[in-house]
């Protein structure tokens, strides 16, 4: 296909595909003349892994560029790959994490029986996050650290069981998608399961109908 | 307490707790000069309040004034007027849901038997988050969100139950960190869950022990 229809296929402007292919982001075509280069599936799958690493997990385009170093390093198998560039979708905390918070999560990890690696991303960004609630005076108990952890262990392992091991840019499309996209989808969820049983609970909100063991 | 003294506990600078009197947001203490007044706990605990909401829910002071107001109406109870505040962590999506996703979230909440408003925000931003990821072609399937919305109520379930019941305030600050600090919390969980899973299925992470039955 010429670069118009790659340009319609993957949704992003010609401009910005040129763009990506003076930064290398992009492989260029097969070239059929001194202006006019062929395209195929595999660039409109990396313009969409592009374009949902920029737009979805909202990575500047040095940080778009590591996580294809890692998809594009074919001594690494497809899951070894995808692991290097999930893991660079967290970002690094601004400070470092509390000694007790790190603390919390090893536990909470050796509880679980989860096999992390020590310098993970994700680790040194949920001791963060619960440094932030420690702040505020709310700090999260180990138990409740233990039951939030049992209840995402849940869904992880749904999810993972549904990513496709075909193209490579397609995979991580999707785990990146997937990732970062299904958050909103679970924080409106706990937001609607909150407002469910205080409605139960206390019948606070005028608009629904007292459950029918409940007249009050 | 004087001023001073507020604004050590509190953690608000005096020039910020002139404007919020100036603004409303405070009550002014009990005048005992021209140019001096005493504060009490219940200042301290409304400082801390609407630090949360804005430092932490992220909100301007006009819907921090929203809603301080459902907090402050006397003819709600406790748990009306935290519902009502609840409502107001979820923002309005930028335009309108799908009839798709709405039609979704309807059928979820039915299944789930859930009593949420049908005005609810909560609700409406679920839609949008779904329209996100049926826009990039990884849509969720109802069995999936339904398994999310199974997980999460667990997890509400417990939240809930800690809530203290005293103080407006203090219930209003316990509630907006609970809810919007936990947030970050069960994201990481779920991309070390992630992590954790894929490293034990493929043993991606050179850093970690294969499990005992794979000598792969």
């Amino acid at each position: 296909m010429w670069i118009s229809e790659l340009s319609g296929r993957s949704g992003v402007p010609i401009p910005t595909i040129k763009y990506y292919l003076r930064e290398r982001l992009l492989d260029h075509g097969e070239s059929v003349s001194a202006t006019r280069s062929r395209y195929d599936e595999r660039h409109v799958a990396r313009l969409r892994l592009i374009r949902a690493l920029v737009d979805v997990a909202g990575m500047s385009l040095e940080r778009v560029r590591e996580v294809l170093h890692h998809i594009d390093d074919e001594s690494a198998d497809l899951h070894s790959a995808l692991g290097s560039a999930h893991e660079l979708l967290s970002a690094e905390p601004d400070s470092d994490p509390s000694e007790a918070s790190m603390d919390a999560c090893s536990q909470m990890i050796a509880d679980q029986g989860w096999q992390v690696s020590r310098q993970s991303r994700h680790r040194r960004a949920l001791a963060a996050a619960l440094d932030a609630m420690s702040d505020v005076g709310n700090p999260i108990s180990p138990q409740t650290l233990r039951n939030y952890a049992r209840a995402v262990d849940d869904i992880a392992a749904a999810e993972l069981a549904g990513i496709p091991t075909g193209d490579r840019d397609v995979s991580a499309t999707y785990m990146v998608t997937g990732t970062v996209l299904a958050e909103p989808v679970l924080l409106t969820l706990r937001r609607l399961a909150h407002e469910n049983l205080s409605s139960r609970r206390f019948g606070h909100n005028g608009t629904v109908t007292p459950p029918p063991d409940d007249e009050s």
